[in-house]
């Protein structure tokens, strides 16, 4: 592992950081400066270049405040008095006590009093995707998903002194620890063998003497993070003189070169299928009687022509693939996975949220603001939106309108009129530039109004200049 | 397409014919001897080499008896008489008339009544599945099932005279069309293009103004047989002086390398996630920024480098193709399709079918035979079962207690103890050879006696001698 | 019990019995006068009278061969060798040792060679419906279900010396115990209370301590017969000297006037609530505060009075029933359980399937028979048809169609037009009595012979002269 | 209809009638006082006597604001600006113009810009179930619900000036339409027949000429009520000079007499035919030969006979109902309709929502309130929770964790331990009076304790003095 240390290290609050971030426009720029912040002084380049998907990695601040803003007990507290909190849907109580892990989830809705009888009791407690209740971790969750192509996510955990609350253990995802409260020792291990580096799947939960010895053995103390790869076995344990508040940002579930094979392959075969004959002729006569695992041991010229004849038909299969097409199914996922982002007071009073309409004594007052063909236009978000083909029509997916939920509704998407797709192509590879409707590329002008007004209505575009209701 | 004709073509009658199979005892040469007497005079090994799947042919013999006891109108009668045939599942009732194609099946039972009325009115009768009711049918496509490894079918079409019951269209099945009473004119013609030659999936109806001219018209008598690949589109009719009545066996349906291919891919990342971290490795950050159809047109040097990856993944993934695996999930599926054996009478006295066991006054009879270690055994059949692993299990999926009906019960098959997997292994391996029980390779005698009992009593194997009740 | 016994009782072989009963026009009387000799010398219509719902009889008869040709071991072992007999499905292998039952099914087919391995190992054979397997037991059964109104069903059982296939326990069904070879030990026992007399449902396995003293204890012989009704426990052991075959034919599972109830309530209220405000009106305010189990104690006449209004209600209900049409949903049922008729060889050829129509080289036969006006019709069976009102339709539902294995197709009907309504009713109502086509309440001559042909060709009538081909 | 009128009607704003309900101890009482307010000047009682489920009722009061603080068209845009609400979903675009009613529902969320440009263009909007978005309907409508013992609902409406949204039709709910903005012309037509009055289902949409003439016609202005009970026909359009907001609330759906019968009648039958053999008792042999629509003008004495045992065994059904347990399913049923109750700020101190437990540096601090003894305890509503028996458990139902979306959760329910079930009990019975811990009938001292804990935590309880943490 690689380990960072050393004097104090100080930062801008998180509050300070949001409020610059508001100030960017684009928001992949956003999310690499926001990230920044997080693994500071680590760069982001390097991080990605020299640790990310590689080794673990720990970074210890000595400073306890570095962290204050994102998520507290007191915010704990508060969610649990104000919002729905159902235990085993929004919250698990658990306990890892000698070598024995238990979950104790009553049934119903989590209420402060008996959460925290829980924990007197020597219970940890997972708050799941926090980021449905607390706005300032929806908020950093949104901003950072424009960074990794994929779904971010987090749980926070709370820990009663002297305690553990979960067996060793890896995931399938890269984990950023970050240590809010209160401190916690933290011992990570190699993976087991080459298969479990970078797994697909979560492991069961381990025994000590399954997993050797750590490579990597720390006190995380309000402030620090830890980095670790999926397939890095790892338990954290309550120190006798502190409890633990700490939240996990999570990434990369299922974001391998195999997931987009899973994609590209059946319709690789499909495209073999229709434009060569090679893959449509009829297998031999005889293959039953020398192929299959009961002939496995068999010595036969046929078989080696037959394994010899798929092995070309799979290579021939990487001429048929439709890189493209799987790429944006990998995509449709992820735009119903993200978060809907979190629109800044500029970005409101820029977008239809911000449109002076209103009603007045039963009238709609009639400054409604119009887009005109000299209006500015960018898309809200970076990422906010794809253009995806399906069969013959051409879909545009988006985000602006997902719950904070996850996966609470369907995937949100509208079809495009083929007479538009190049308008909005236009503005997606326009982004981060504001461009004039007039210059959007379709044949007549009430078209290119169309376009914009359609893309404005559902929240997808930002103006430069705010629509005037005085105009 | 092929033309063979000339002066009359004689053979033996069919119940000749499949008298002298009886004699023969390994399952495959039956077949090959049956598809010989089918396509005589052309050889198969020519047939297959030259003809299927390449091109019509047409074997014409002036020999109206040729397939005589194959299927006849009296047969037909019989069935609708006896059997309970229902419109729209075992009978289809059709016409074609001024380029309509319309279905009259009426709901319930097919009573020969109403199926002869619609036949006066010049309606086409399609029999579906023959095989379920008329035993010489089942015998013969079960005997060519161990040619094919592959399912074959048959439906049987008898025609008014002066009447058309099928639009012109292709199939999905190499057809064997076999006339067995009256005649009927056939025209053939070429697909419409490379991509239907050899096609996966059958056609809609067609017009004559879509398809062209014929490469072949003919018309086709009793004693005849026509031959076409899938995907050459075809069309018959009746002489205004002539029914007909044939009977179309087919076979390779969904038996191409593609079809092995959606086996083995899915199998084939599984093991290269499994043994090969690149497989695992994370997508890049920002390849969303770059790939998908959106991007399609993009030149960018990552595209280059992102297709380059997934191409060389997918020809990787020949190396870690699980061939054997996945042909037994085809071979697993054949076994569910496959029609049960017809017994000849020596192999039901030398089966569990010829066992004397009996009951009398209430006690069953002492003479049970006995599997003995010097007993000779063999399997039933060439092709009658199959051992394949699932999981750490092996099973022994086979076809004796399929029913007539198609895919009326699951699949069969037992799980074989891991002792016994490499006698039963033996024994596929011997076919067609008879071993004595002894020589079975299982550590001890009784468990010799074990498997062949156990596979003896799912009518899997015959004995050498008949097993003598008198001894 | 009731006890009958004594000299030596004889009677007619079965096979003249069913001969005989072919003679019989009327199925209703067929079914009596067969039912007749099955229970001689008692008389159906004491029987109905003191015995049916009541309590047991015996009948011994001293006479073995008095059911001859009803089922037989060797018929048994017939079925199994012919038939694709299925453990688990038709046959079960059971024991009953110290007080444990067990039931020893293998999967797949049921061989002889294995069957009659457990049987001498001591394990009971019991085949389930064997009017699948058996033309006899069919025919018995087809018959006896026009007597008893309700599905007439039949097990027979195979039981090994000195053995016990089954514990004690009570049936849902009124049990017919018929003695086909060697002989058995019965005890047969009161309902153990009043609520499991007559009761809809069948026992779980007692245990000896549970059911107390027998009221009936017999050795049943070879063409005795015993008799319980629903709710009596019973067990049946072979004496060490000899085995035991019997067959229980039953009736009357869910057929109470419960059963019919339960269609009747739910149509009657629907009635009530579109005839009647006082269904529709709404319920107290405050009828949750003092109604509810929770208030069951209470003291308050707003109880009484809301109890009363509902009893009051239900009460009015009996004024809404519409029993015809509950009677129906019954109907219904019961043609869908049906065994489909044996037709006497009389029937056959004054009916549908005796229609001479034949093909002669693809040409329909001219001489197809004629239903003309002067035509004598009749129904092919009492209860082969009823005509039942579903919505706006009148479909006539029917059993000459119906498969002899247990709902293996869905319910068969036809609609009936209205027109041809009356003609449908009139039919029904002529039963046994033929009548001339001309005769039937259609305004139009062609629309007599449209109704008469339908119901022809459909199977469901018999002409009383065979309809002439050489005419 | 009945009409009041007159001068000027005044009373307090709805603040200060919440505000004053919050002193009222007793939710029954409550919702009677804030019932009594809706419809002042009339009286509760007079109306449910006089008026409820009887005919309509129009209360003009002259006074614009009297509902001021319910509902406005601001609260309305601020919901859709703050709100994910979704067309179809939470909002129907609709118009009626020229006799042609119409929905315009796009699809996905409702921004205020699009939404105000339907209603520009003259589209009325309908926003279903305002209690999700506005806490003071959420208020009024979980107070009202423990007047009415039924599911309380509402929907508001906004129509422009000179148009009309809806269609003449009838609904089946009893309707409280509440003017809040503007006017609407209104007409109320009698039910078209005896049996659509009071109906069970909503009718479709009428044209004029089905309907007849109106039985009362109104102007309804800001301040004004119409009641009218389901069955009666209305419809409502905007005058041209004045636009229209109304919410209309509603209940009594599916709450009548039939609605409970539906659940007594199979509950009756079951326990009739467990207890009465009259009802276990098999049909006669012959009921299909005389039964049956197709005998129904058969005149036979055996018909009289069957069905008056019918009407008699309903009759006897009349003693075997369990009114009680039926009750309780219609309980169970509405206490997962409720909403979950709005606590008010003294609620909240005194119940677990007010306990004072919190974290301090990842410690619970020790001061948390305990329920003692002499506590002096109530449950929080009078409707709050209902025990119910299923099979042998005894359930407690409870609506206090209900979402304010309608059924987004499963009902809320827990198991009470046979010895609390006295206790629970006893709780139920003495609302609203607060019993100290000790009177609860339970064995033992810390069983009471425990059963005020688990009813405490689950929100289910007040507490009559604070819970003092500083004790």
């Amino acid at each position: 592992g690689m380990w960072i240390s050393g004097k104090q290290h100080t930062g801008p609050p998180l509050m300070t950081v949001l409020q610059d971030l508001s100030k960017i426009h684009n928001s992949k720029t956003r999310a690499t400066s926001l990230f920044e912040w997080l693994i500071s002084p680590l760069a982001p380049a390097d991080f990605f270049r020299n640790i990310w998907e590689q080794k673990p990695a720990l970074i210890k601040r000595d400073n306890h405040r570095y962290y204050d803003g994102l998520f507290s007990t007191t915010e704990f507290d508060r969610i649990l008095r104000e919002d729905n909190v159902k235990f085993g849907v929004n919250l698990d109580v658990t306990s890892y006590t000698d070598g024995t892990r238990e979950t104790h989830n009553p049934p119903g809705r989590a209420l402060p009093l008996v959460v925290w009888d829980y924990f007197k009791n020597g219970c940890s407690l997972r708050l799941l995707n926090p980021q449905s209740f607390c706005r300032t971790v929806w908020n950093v969750l949104s901003v950072l998903q424009e960074l990794f192509g994929s779904m971010v996510g987090a749980n926070t955990y709370l820990t009663p002194a002297g305690t553990q609350g979960f067996a060793p253990h890896y995931d399938d995802i890269e984990a950023f620890v970050i240590q809010l409260e209160g401190k916690k020792h933290w011992r990570v291990y190699n993976p087991r063998n080459n298969s479990e580096f970078l797994p697909q799947f979560s492991s069961v939960n381990f025994r000590d003497r399954d997993i050797g010895e750590p490579i990597l053995e720390t006190v995380l103390e309000a402030g620090d993070l830890l980095y670790f790869p999926r397939g890095f076995i790892h338990q954290g344990d309550c120190l006798p003189d502190a409890h633990s508040l700490h939240i996990t940002i999570s990434s990369y579930q299922r974001n391998s070169w195999a997931d987009l094979l899973e994609k590209v392959l059946p319709a690789a075969l499909q495209v073999a299928v229709e434009e060569d004959v090679e893959f449509r002729k009829g297998l031999p006569l005889d293959y039953l009687e020398y192929m299959g695992v009961q002939h496995a041991d068999l010595k036969d010229p046929r078989r080696d022509a037959f394994i010899q004849n798929i092995q070309s038909l799979i290579k021939k299969l990487s001429d048929y693939a439709p890189v493209d097409a799987a790429v944006d199914q990998k995509a449709k996922n992820f735009l119903h996975d993200c978060l809907p982002p979190v629109l800044t007071p500029a970005e409101k009073t820029h977008s239809v949220h911000g449109a002076p309409v209103t009603l007045d004594s039963g009238k709609v007052k009639d400054d409604t603001l119009q887009i005109e063909l000299e209006t500015k236009i960018c898309l809200l978000r970076g990422g906010i939106a794809r253009l995806c083909s399906e069969g013959d029509a051409c879909l545009l997916y988006y985000s602006s309108e997902n719950s904070r939920i996850y996966h609470r509704d369907e995937p949100n998407y509208m079809e495009i009129a083929a007479e538009h797709v190049y308008a909005v192509e236009y503005l997606i590879h326009a982004y981060p530039r504001y461009v004039p409707v007039r210059s959007l590329p379709c044949s007549h002008e009430d078209e290119k109004l169309t376009v914009a007004t359609i893309l404005f209505e559902k929240g997808l575009l930002t103006t430069r200049e705010q629509l005037n209701p005085l105009r």
